[in-house]
């Protein structure tokens, strides 16, 4: 057990510096360091790293390291997204629901319905779908994976421009929340689903939703307790981030009881926390860490998964092309015409779907929770790696095509370092 | 790997859960936070919940999630140890050197006195020492366990009472200050000569001297550029963060690499960093976490591996009360001595050697380290588990006779949530 600790932290050390030294690079060129992050996770899997220095690589990523690699990766995917959670404004549905209905319906309908069309194909393709996953199963999960959308990306580089007021900013923000809302409902659906046995489905669909409702009402009433008590204390104190670290193991822990996954248990309890002084607190003391340290361990995990090399079959490559057009199709230029017809100029739209279109981590996180399910294999979890990084490298230079380079700000600022 | 993140969600919300009860009850009685994880840690162990409830205990903290734990507590307990390196203030060390002295020579030598006074009985017990330990080490181990503070600890309460400037405050922090960088001294010459093989204490000795004269000499220098880069950007970016979790990370894994251990190398870090904005943001981002997340699974590493049952025994008993008294009399009552000659009246002597005798987690530190180096055995650390316990339990009542209730603050502020 001794020597464990000594190679996480050479471990460590090697993930940080590559996260850093690739997310400057990326950066340099303009893009966000999430881009840098996600492309430093799959150089350091079997894909380079493993591909030039077997040996340094099996040394460094030893099983036993692979387990507290995993484990780091779920607190930190689990964390985030409590803090994408605190994060998502609710009352974004509600004032612009009308107005942002159109693109955030073309965001939804486009993908699913393309999703459909390319199940019947995918899922004849040995090593892209598990054996036991259905058809509609497989229509889904591609759905949801087309359909999701880097939200607090998004919400950064909006509230960073100050572009929140215009009808470019509300349009993205309510849409982008309202589609990746609908996507992890999906998800949430083919993961209960999945099991095959009803029974099992049963406790995850009827237990997801009885979850869901309990923390959005009896929850989020509780919850507020918690808000006025930091209000009245004036910060959050140690035993109240405790108690809310508390309730956060616990969340993720129950999502993952009834068969859904632990992030699930982290975003809904970040939805139902009371607004103020209490979600700014913790955003405050857990965001660091979280984004410093416990998501490059993500990064890599996933990277230790990614094989790039499954590309050089005619055949993958050829998906791997369809399935980055048909997601480009389905969400970004979905989007765009959706903003036309709703009126908007082609410079605002062009910057909608841009903005919509880039999946960034958020889509990391679908295809590992589906890898790690046995929904699909390794062949199309490395399409829709390489999918994920492509279109998100695509959003930033369109959005200065549209907006000029001269209102990109520097992006290390506290808090704007990971938003994928 | 999949169960494993479930086991890890449900272990955390307990171990979160003892730690914040335990921790309310013993601030209910006046004790700090620190004594109630201490215990709450134990109680998590086979000495309670593992004695009442086996089974639930073995499917709790099953082998696997154990790798986990041990993870979690050396991260923890290397982060908090950075942390306190950089809260070391060296210019303690000079200007009230002379002052000082008395106190912090009392507090060293009369420690270090018992401790090869004990180690020649002690050693002949089985099960206290391991069969490969010798005399001297034995005695050196000893001293260090008697001779180490609760230094963040007594910072915290000579700060949080304003009592710096007094004679009790400046001649404390210094004294305790140069008392526990000794016993990390003799702690880190022991576990180098421990090995038995020359050339392994020659490393661990010579490499662990060379580490610190170059992180205290060129590193201080080099991490000094950091500092002023902080100073000019206004605050600790994620980049510059990532940057020191590196360090933190080699540092870490080279000095477990030499044969010391892995605390030491975030303690020297930390002692190396330069004052300012950059220790102050660090704090300010990785203190949270690593007290309120991970420290608890320290106690609870170190719960699990203490067995109070041993105190069965009446050899193993009478040996815990001569230990606890020797303990006491070599810190608490030769620094309360030593203060006394000093010329200072009998109340701010009691305060001072209250204070030095408190040992806290520090001390839990040092015995983990022991016992998972395999110098002492599971008897002679629950003896220790209790002498750390009930020493830092004595300092609150003590103090407060002297200084009286009323200066008493509460202790539940941002950062006074364990100082031990």
């Amino acid at each position: 057990m001794h020597e464990l600790a000594a190679s996480f932290f050479l471990q460590m050390a090697v993930i940080l510096c590559a996260c850093r030294v690739v997310g400057w690079l990326a950066r340099r060129i303009g893009q966000p360091q999430v881009v840098g992050e996600m492309i430093a996770g799959v150089l350091l899997g079997p894909s380079l790293v493993g591909l030039l220095f077997p040996e340094a690589s099996a040394r460094l990523f030893t099983e036993e390291t692979r387990g507290m690699l995993y484990i780091g990766s779920q607190l930190g995917v689990g964390l985030y997204m409590f803090l994408v959670g605190m994060e998502f404004r609710t009352e974004l549905f509600r004032a612009r629901l009308r107005s942002a209905a159109s693109v955030s319906v073309a965001g939804m309908v486009a993908p699913f319905a393309l999703g459909a069309l390319l199940a019947p194909w995918l899922i004849t393709v040995p090593g892209l779908f598990a054996e036991s996953t259905r058809q509609h199963e497989a229509a889904l999960f591609l759905g949801a994976a087309i359909a999701i959308t880097a939200f607090p990306m998004l919400a950064r580089i909006i509230h960073e421009r100050g572009l929140a007021g215009t009808s470019l900013g509300t349009l993205t923000l309510a849409a982008g929340a309202i589609d990746d809302a609908a996507a992890w409902c999906v998800l949430a659906i083919v993961l209960a689903s999945f099991g095959g046995d009803s029974a099992i489905a049963i406790t995850a669909i009827g237990g997801g939703i009885l979850y869901a409702a309990f923390m959005l009402t009896l929850g989020r009433k509780w919850l507020a307790i918690l808000g006025r008590l930091v209000l009245r204390d004036g910060h959050v104190t140690p035993a109240m981030m405790a108690v809310i670290l508390m309730f956060f193991c616990l969340s993720a822990w129950f999502t993952d009881l009834i068969g859904i996954h632990t992030v699930f248990g982290g975003f809904l309890l970040g939805i139902a926390m009371p607004r103020g002084p209490l979600t700014e607190g913790l955003t405050r003391k857990l965001e660091p860490f979280t984004v410093v340290f416990l998501l490059p361990m993500f990064f890599t995990f996933s990277g230790l998964n990614t094989r790039l090399e499954v590309m050089l079959q005619p055949q993958i490559l050829l998906i791997a092309v369809v399935v980055l057009i048909i997601s480009i199709l389905g969400k970004g230029v979905a989007c765009w015409a959706a903003a036309r017809l709703h009126g908007e100029d082609n410079r605002t739209s062009l910057a909608v779907g841009a903005l919509m279109n880039s999946r960034g981590l958020m889509e990391l996180i679908i295809i590992n929770i589906g890898l790690q399910m046995g929904i699909i294999g390794r062949e199309l979890f490395a399409i829709l790696v390489v999918m994920a990084i492509v279109t998100t490298l695509m959003a930033t230079p369109i959005f200065e095509y549209v907006y000029g380079r001269h209102v990109r700000k520097a992006a290390d600022t506290g808090s704007s370092d990971i938003d994928g």
